[in-house]
């Protein structure tokens, strides 16, 4: 990315890029910010602050070039650089996850799955290998990998996470629910689907502004 | 909820909730805010602050009581008032998430399933049946069930929504890469997995202070 931006603008630029495709499939040429806005629930002021930053200027009346919008976002995201990973643990989610093809359009490329089923080692799911752990920093080195996925039960989610750091992984998408102890150089993030849950079944509405 | 509390203050409730729960299993009693800022990576201020929002305060030089934390905690975040919920589309996704036991405890309840393809009609997956989309009124109706999780491809998202509206469903969690358009009283929490790859693969760091 050629500038911070932060968390609530990255979501937001995914959506619209969402947006933008299913336009181009829809063969529209041009689509308006109070377009935009409407289809997500949020103010118009916010669409256009959101794709200035982008580097994108609409035409008045007619709106922005969906194609042009849609090239300025991948610039910006640079989610059109792929970046190799692993999965961890070959189970529900990890399966869930190597099959889930629009993760690879955004520049996620899985190159293997790891397990400790002796049942599973071998296995091709969706055309990736199910290796066994041991296999792991041979494959991090071999492959220049530094991207896990964790997706194993969280009583053995710790244990991994330091088995990952000592093979030499950087970063770890933790689909756990249980908090990662790592060196400080390895970075964690934390999908919290349980933290998303809550949120979105709050019954109060949320506050938008958050200045923490 | 009691109060009105921002996403991201709901998301770190959530990660402290399941240090305390791990504290708990390992017998401790008492647990600092710097240990609990260690282990997120965040600032020893915010930790006390977001606690003190959950009206819990630590005693000084010992820290705070786990279990009274984890109740309180609980409490505000509201998540052992159980909620029901359908799943929408028995594929990969949808699967994961109904044998993913944790989302259970923090009070989503899935009832069923239901998808078209007649292969999966009838089937059980983790006890929960698939029903066929044509029985969805019915169970809505008879189960008075207002939360969906949205798990079909992509291409069928918008039509399966506005069944999903149709049939009195007011809460729409969406995991498809798509930007749902749907009435106005009904809510739509777009889970964008895409999105948060992106944002953990930012290669520059990504601004905390998020004031839009």
């Amino acid at each position: 990315m050629n500038q911070n931006l932060s968390e609530k603008v990255i979501k937001r630029l995914t959506l619209y890029h969402f947006i933008l495709l299913e336009c181009e499939q829809s063969g529209l040429e041009y689509v308006s910010s109070p377009r935009i806005a409407e289809l997500l629930n949020i103010d118009n002021s916010q669409v256009r602050k959101d794709i200035k930053m982008v580097n994108n200027v609409g035409k008045c009346k007619i709106g922005y070039e969906v194609k042009k919008l849609r090239r300025s976002i991948e610039e910006t995201l640079g989610f059109k650089k792929p970046k190799n990973a692993f999965i961890i643990g070959a189970g529900n989610i990890g399966t869930a996850l190597i099959k889930y093809e629009d993760l690879k359009d955004y520049g996620l490329n899985i190159l293997a799955l790891f397990d400790n089923n002796p049942l599973k080692i071998g296995m091709m799911i969706n055309s990736k290998e199910v290796f066994h752990f041991s296999e792991l920093p041979n494959l991090v080195q071999k492959l220049g990998v530094d991207i896990a996925i964790l997706t194993v039960p969280k009583e053995v989610a710790q244990n991994c996470a330091d088995m990952l750091v000592e093979a030499g992984i950087k970063y770890i998408w933790n689909f756990t629910p249980r908090v990662l102890k790592v060196k400080k150089n390895v970075r964690v993030w934390n999908e919290n689907l349980i933290g998303n849950f809550l949120q979105f079944v709050a019954e109060d509405k949320v506050v938008d502004d958050d200045r923490d």
